[in-house]
């Protein structure tokens, strides 16, 4: 971390204030210049809090040099993490397809679905059983009864399951699922996050939409403070003034997560584009890049789909995206 | 709402979906042209699924004419909503600054900036007792500690206390508290909305730093739709790529919300550029655009702020803030 | 188009503005309900001015459902583009790489670099000879004489060239380069677009940084409005809040001007990036999103290169990447 | 300028670097920790190129401590600059209103709105000659007959003219103009900049809707190195992802140029909210936050406006804003 001082900063107000980061365990460099002093602070920093340093009168400004994540910092923890999902890994080299409707919407739907992706590659299965929703006069999901019906999807299918949690209260609905996802609007609510610390179930953390990978970081952070290393983190669209596709997907943020983290990282474009036929092209992208996985919207009868139909594709789509998704692996292996 | 369908759709798929949309109790119009035809959908379609409809194979686009939301709506309630705290009004004309650290760090400490603020006009108390943070290694809040000495500066200084609510299950600690704040993280936390939505406390309702106006009005609208219209709109800087600023204010939303809505909003221009010297401007430039409040982070000595202490006025600051706010509401009067 | 007018219009108020449409030579078709009338114009509405008409007191929105583009646009000219470069095609299933320097050194260096590249596949060569900097102080380019060398390396590796013009009187200059490059900043150089509608010169014009792809086929339409239709699209990342990356590489921007336009589309990973070890996955997965090309900087020294060291590739690991290029382009095929 | 070492840099890869940066004339402060090695650059980095160091192998970031800007940074220059426009100033305490409508019409309308808006306190008027038009099938202005109409106006009004220049070529048409715009599309049109910088007029340099603060900077220097110190920097709103007005008006700019830099900062309400009706209370909140100054477009007919109707207001309207704007002047005095 690097303190650059006021111009016109007195040797006793230094002296002070080196005192003072001393106290809080960091070594401190003094580069003097004629304009400008340059204080280094080396050791543990990840503790100190930026925006306190930023209001001390005779500072002018704070830089980050180190990030301030730990456990999911690879410079602390060179080897991919693999993620095992009841024997399904992901990371390190391994890669799966999560598929499935955005919405469980019965029994049947949901466990014929979980058949087709299945057979075509796609081992785990997702769907919606609480549902995220911007207007509290939208179908807001089966809940418990959605969970019910995805259990029985893997009984037939054979596939573990995804859903995604939306409060901490409703954890114990959560036991017989694989893994449970935090979406994007709840990336930064850190109750649940420091709650599902404390679960050992494999956790996929989508990012926000006005989140820095920098802040995705910190997220899987606080899961992990909480000693559960189970996470998967997936990038889903950012937002930004562009409005030909409901939010950017960002797969730069592939190579650079893969830098600074050593947690494997998916990709998940129907979310991103909220368009069907954007969907294979920008899956295909992300394998490219190097993701880690895929997940998929998939539905049987889009057009009559409880939610988000727009961006779900066929069974029959998935079957030819899920066959140029292997041929693409093997190209960058 | 509007429909545009493709091209070559034939009449009979046309009159299906007509039927569709009779059957959801809406009247439709249709204009039928050489290159396109359009179908006006009449009636309350605020629970029409717009991804649903994109998703319909004959339909080109779909464009929502009417806002989604209905309790928020000034349409359906011309007048401003006055948010009653405890004797203290906001909106329809009445102003209010909401003063106070951005954390509470002691009982001395809250009680000492209640009295200030209070004597600079600053009626209403802030002040953290859960502290978001995007590090699990930052200062956290002194949780239900906090909410102790706020009660206690309250007593003492005469002022109703504003502070914010992570958890939902934290809700009986709020017992006391005059204004539950949600936020901008939490805005879309849903699960969390409808529970507020079932008290009868006033809600102060961040913007999220990647929502939409429009956005922010459907988080208004969950609360509103459980029986609680007690709610006062917060606008606390949006994310963009400008770094000069910790967020970019937008202060267009405070029309922007005034036409579209009867409810108050009010103006953080604390943490939306998280720089001490630049909240005097903002928060005058605040008041002359017509915000009906402020929310003013003062600390009796920024420098060793627990949080935040670089957004911090002093109170001889807010002083000054505070005398000048009075003469802008009266030039625009 | 889509007019919808206040709810409290006269009859009177909307038969003028329904002659003012037909004036227009506009087809008006009435949509009148309980709460709201809607107009629905038809017919060539791609020179009605938007703005104008939310202008219009008795009118409340505006929507446009045709694009307002007619020459870039694949609902008028079904079939792909393809752009010939002295021999090479691209476009319409005819893909190619653009490799060079960000700027033009010397005579021997962009001569060596043709070489090395070309005999990786990229046939087509690019330098910066006017180079766009944010600083006047920063390195500005060869100008002429880059051109010359440019031209020279032309000569001895078989490469047409690519370059960048800034200025409308540099124009003579460009007499022996191949593509005309405009840059991200001068997409809406609008008399420099019109001036190079009247060559018949290959363009390559590549998004502006807060552009949206609506924009830039309106750009492209200026170029084509003047007669030259030979125009390739280039995106070159975005400016979002994220700051990993120099900028955010939109790729989804590629089955979104696919399906708008007929014009070929390439992407320019090393601006977009400004990192060159995050090139090669960007590049590969451009291509898997169906990408018509790539412009890569590549550089033989790039610690010491004047400009853009940072994220300029070596010739080897160009190598590399289009080695992989080939393989995706066969598994999309 | 600050250098973050690679933590495995061998001392003499060190030694090398340091007297590569003694070469360029910078004095070098090493802070040699266990983990990381510091070089604290010190002299005059503005010409160093940020993007070459970051390039070099060794380095692992590089952060830029001092601005890139001399001529503009009021570092160098504390006082105030203080335009002078044939005899009314802006800057330093002296506050103009320019208005006009967004374009130049008829002889007779500019001259009208001229009287109309200096009577009510407006000294300098706009109003489009050349218009920067997303479409080429938009209305692009009447050019030098537009010019024409503005010098005939002021001859009347006694209102020295504002308008927008384009095209370098189009510079012999601008002799009688006492303030030359730059337009926000052309913020970065480098050699646009370079010839204004040889003239000794007065600039309106606009913010490009993607631009940073620092760039807007940057580009005020561009002008200044080449002589030209007249210059007044105008923020009009910014590119976000908020749909509810065109920009989003970024009035923190107001106090961070001031603080960085010693040119004037005026706001266009207009152009960043496209929306009359918001006009007023934007206009209003500028002048709060500080700005020297106000460009608003006003027009006496806007529904029938050839161009940007949709934000002009009337002259009446006008009247009432320019009444309030003196009142807060006098409050924030």
């Amino acid at each position: 971390m690097i303190a650059v001082l006021k111009p016109n900063v007195s040797d006793q107000q230094m002296q002070t204030l080196i005192t003072w980061f001393k106290g809080r365990g960091l070594d401190v460099h003094v580069s003097k210049g004629k304009f400008q002093t340059i204080l280094g602070l080396i050791g543990d920093t990840s503790q100190v809090d930026i925006d306190l340093l930023n209001g001390l009168e005779i500072i002018e400004s704070v830089k980050r040099i180190s990030e301030p994540f730990k456990n999911a910092n690879r410079k602390f923890h060179p080897d991919d993490t693999v993620v095992d999902i009841a024997g399904y890994k992901i990371g390190g080299g391994n890669f799966q397809i999560i598929a499935g409707p955005c919405s469980v919407e019965s029994r049947e739907q949901i466990t014929e679905i979980a058949k087709r992706t299945k057979a075509a590659g796609a081992n785990l299965l997702r769907g919606g059983a609480f549902k995220p929703r911007t207007s509290p006069y939208s179908f807001q999901g089966l809940k418990g009864e959605g969970i019910e019906y995805l259990e029985a999807a893997k009984a037939v299918a054979g596939t573990p399951i995804v859903t995604e949690i939306m409060n901490i209260n409703h954890l114990p609905m959560f036991e017989n699922v694989d893994v449970i996802q935090v979406g994007a609007r709840n990336m930064q609510n850190f109750d649940l996050l420091k709650e599902l610390g404390t679960t050992h179930k494999p956790i996929l953390l989508k990012r926000g939409l006005a989140n820095t990978i920098s802040e995705l970081l910190m997220s899987a952070e606080y899961i992990m403070a909480g000693g559960n290393e189970n996470i998967i983190l997936c990038e889903r669209g950012i937002r930004t003034f562009e409005t030909s596709t409901r939010n950017t997907l960002d797969l730069s943020a592939i190579p650079v997560i893969k830098e600074l983290s050593h947690l494997p990282v998916i990709i998940d474009p129907s979310h991103a584009t909220g368009v069907a036929r954007y969907v294979k092209p920008m899956a295909l992208a992300a394998v490219a890049a190097g993701a880690d996985g895929l997940m998929i919207e998939v539905h049987n009868d889009p057009k009559n789909a409880l939610s988000d139909g727009a961006q779900s594709v066929t069974p029959d789509e998935f079957d030819d995206i899920a066959e140029k998704v292997w041929k693409i692996r093997e190209v960058i292996a």
